[in-house]
């Protein structure tokens, strides 16, 4: 009953194998090889984006950080959820990349950036010349750090207003798979046909070891990423070995299997959970059940050994001698441990 | 009728009388000359503090960002008011400066940190560990930018809340001579007595040309302080004519002389206002006036020649039809232009 | 016949069967797992060094670079020798990591840095206070990117020269396991017995995936380092997987054998291209020949398909008609292909 | 008998006056003011360039490192010469201000670039793509810090290598009035029609009390420019006050007078040591003159309080019993101190 994170989980059979058979052959190094141009294939086509280059790293950190800083300038701020990974998660890692952008914070439900918000946080900016730090870009993540997902409606809203705004956008899709299997969306709807400028697809979460894509969608900043991935230090000289990875993930749609199981036990879940008669938070989206136990619950849960993490809710207060928690499905989750999980709560 | 900003004004006669002084007596390059001597000497005796080290700069902005880089490694996080001017006004210097350390924002009235809210930001800190911006220090500015005072509790409340949490205080002094007067209070008691690391203390807004002291209460930060100083840009070879204004600045209480004058035309002005019928918002403190007027008033007052800034308040939209504006008086400010623009205001 | 680097060759099959096995078994993030903490004690052990701390990440570049972090600060500068990789081949991200601190040049045979030339740069540094660059580190690489090898007593003498200026030093050891076997000496007299504070200890380039460790003798810095890695964004989730790769190559002597063999390999070639009348340049020391060809030998070897980089040498000019080239053998080069190529030469 | 530096002297009576009546005219802040219009178009004037954008800063170190900032890209390399004060006296701010790229040293006579020496380095630079160090800019000082002069056609050849590279030049003009006094040549000619596209003019060393104009002669920078001033803590909130000391420098050939007589001091200076039987080192140029006196003419000198530094030349070795020292002139130099000094020197 592993319910901490989808980072606990390990990697997929079809990826360990590709790891394997990408050692048999011998290659050249940093990524002149060619299962790294297969994999940059296999994301245009999925993405129906001819022109895109794709850069892979090894952590969603370095994949957002290097993003962001290929869109915004050092005296420019990001527009992001309050709840954002790159704001709480990331040690200043974006701060680090683009050498002191400042993060804007924007409310919005279930950690998703509210529209009104941004567009009033980008007319408060730079209404004084040079002495503010300028509108530098956008940047959402798809499904978001509570689980929810953004329609493609919401997503182009965001967009909408970024080019308006004259700034790019950036999307975190750490979760990015779980996202689409849940909205049945093409992959290009949710991204640049909605104006998002650089995605960070993740896979390390879904079934890779460590391997995360970076997507931008306009090949003219290309240069300017690869001289920021090595001077970051995540430039891999066996390269292959990261394409590999991606390359199995991205093959005949295993990533949205994976993702698909993810989801389902996530739903599975959640009825369990509402089932017991504790409460389910959040607009439910992706892979992840916020829900509140009683402490005896919770109690009876720890005590049979199921992994997870308490995560505060903003009314806690008014729930005494109750417990808000985080539960994370994954690949690797399977039926019995959510059942027997829905069970113990019920008991 | 300026009142546009302190910074529109000049200088007092009395630094531009030091200014020619210095240049008679040649002085060794870079602070090592006796007048740069004799202003650590004056700091030291006016805050009581033999140990401290001072240093000039000559812009707000480096003085801050400076301090801010001394306190605050790059992978923390500055806890400062919403308003304030290391998040508004300075273009991302304390970002650049730290390398990239995060400013958290904390509300509270008319500009002051609210004390439970910098509970409450530092309890939120570092839950994780190394995923999160790690608790750095605390920067309040005095007087405020909203032109509020602390009062010598409110400052060490402030002052105990960051020694529990293990971390030093930065303050703004951009207007601390105002400050002085508003309170009465001792420089002592409204800075390491109630646990300020760096004060940052302004001249350029209060009658010099440009300069501002940064006071080092803890000495061992001082040689840091230099090379931070040096690779800013920010070391003057000719620092005598920049430590000339600072001496004539704090001889003979001219400091507080000149800010008494500002405060005095402030009040003044905020009863002429008043008496005129316009609203005053804010708790008033230091040399600043924050007004509503009627459209009509607003004409009239531009007809004639008035300059000062239109300033958005939170409640305007309740007040079609108004127009709220700031109005900043300085050490040039005469009564007769606060007279005839209350005049205006009322006819 | 594939001599173009070491980081073309594959992982060991003891390392890939590691990673299999990592997979079985569930674990907490963020190396918070037991292969993570026996890496850790299985250096301390190698090294004789049961305090060191020991961190994981994937690549060369990111372990010199927060490593050099962690020892300079940005004003001040790293000695270094003028061929050194983190001069080289880093673009630039020492300085990144530092924040700008400066590399300064020293020369020396083989690519090691010259005593008296270091002691001569330190000595040049800093004679006017706040003005200069202060004395930061020294980085040597050992074996160096020459294939030359530090003796003991080499490192004793640098180390001195580093204690005696206040500094630290950073050792390189992309290629250690090479100089280990060469010197037959062992790890702690090659390090913190010699003075080194930090080691970068690769395994990429000797048969891992990538996997490099930072290995701190002074656990006082290991804090710092954890954050400064997470803000660089090389702290993987899924630790486990660069643990279990560092795991299986420090476990039974697995990195001193397959640095042996190329070791050896870099001999036999050596003696190969000497006996077929072609020079070998540098004093040789690990699994790297520097060899000048003859053009007519240069076209043969590439007609047959041998792969290999170009290398200028400082007397090529007084060879006209001739190649000077650099050869490097791994864990995975074969006595047949080394035979071949030295056939082909002599033909 | 003051020859330590010319920033050891004071400010000409025109600049202090020009303080004093700046004074006497409220004005707007932060350059919206006539007296910084005014600095711009007599800059577009003196130097033939009705499009240059003109900004203040008050120091040569901050005036070079925002420049060198707006050329150059953090993973890129300023060519610069071995001596240059961007290199040694700057204390790392060009490796800040630019986010960390790498100072490559190129030698030269008299402090000089050597022009081979710079194709060379030019042609060394990026041979493996993504890996090194990318091309950035080049870095000249005219006149240099040995006190040569760049003749227009050295210049030129320097500008025509950066063009062909395609990579823009810098120059540091601390003493640019000196050198255009010696070369009698036009300013326009000494820089954009040579290729220089960011020119630092100095004129603190050479009578103001902290002035320095960074003139982009491609408009097309100002705006980063104008962020990257800011966000360093650099933008003076009241500006007139620099304005006026740069605008009175250049008002009626002033900064030629003040120049002029220093270089004739020096002139009359190098005359003197000579004629005392010293050795004068360097090919002289602007207002310094570097020389080798004997321990008795050194004490005799000292005894009588003539102020300058020791200043160490290659060849010191081979004289013992001798002192190699460095000796500048200003604009305050008086003729009978140069003269009673080589009466010392020859007694």
């Amino acid at each position: 009953m592993l319910f901490t994170s989808d980072n606990a989980s390990g990697a997929a059979p079809e990826i360990l194998a590709a790891l394997a058979q990408a050692n048999d052959a011998g290659a050249m190094p940093y990524g002149n090889d060619p299962l790294t141009a297969r994999v940059e294939e296999r994301v245009r086509e999925i993405f129906e984006a001819p022109e895109a280059k794709v850069y892979l790293v090894s952590t969603g950190t370095a994949a957002n950080a290097l993003a962001l800083a290929c869109l915004c300038p050092p005296w420019a701020q990001i527009y992001c959820q309050t709840k954002a990974h790159v704001e709480w998660d990331e040690c200043n890692a974006p701060e680090f990349y683009t050498g002191g952008a400042k993060l804007t914070l924007i409310a919005g439900e279930g950690a998703r950036i509210d529209a009104q918000g941004l567009r009033d946080a980008i007319a408060a900016s730079a209404p004084v010349g040079v002495h503010n730090a300028q509108k530098g870009c956008v940047s959402i993540t798809q499904a978001t750090e509570l689980g929810a997902v953004y329609t493609v409606e919401q997503l182009a809203e965001i967009g909408a207003i970024a080019r308006e705004a004259g700034i790019p956008v950036h999307m975190d899709g750490t979760r990015f798979a779980n996202a689409v299997v849940r909205l049945n969306a093409s992959p290009a709807e949710m991204t640049w046909k909605a104006g998002i400028d650089i995605l960070c697809l993740g896979a390390t979460k879904n079934g890779a070891m460590a391997a995360e894509a970076v997507i931008l969608f306009d090949p003219a900043m290309a240069w300017e990423f690869e001289l920021r991935r090595k001077r970051g230090g995540h430039l891999f000289s066996k390269m292959r070995f990261v394409a590999a990875q991606m390359d199995a993930y991205l093959t005949d749609g295993l990533w949205l299997r994976l993702a698909g199981h993810a989801n389902a036990m996530a739903d599975r879940l959640a009825a369990g959970v509402e089932a017991a008669g504790a409460t389910v938070h959040q607009a439910r989206g992706a892979n992840m059940v916020f829900a509140r136990f009683s402490a005896t619950q919770h109690q009876r849960l720890q005590a049979a050994g199921a992994l997870y993490y308490p995560w505060a809710q903003g009314d806690d207060a008014a729930h005494p001698g109750h417990v808000s928690v985080r539960l994370v499905c994954s690949h690797t989750t399977e039926v019995e441990e959510v059942d027997r999980f829905c069970a113990l709560l019920a008991a």
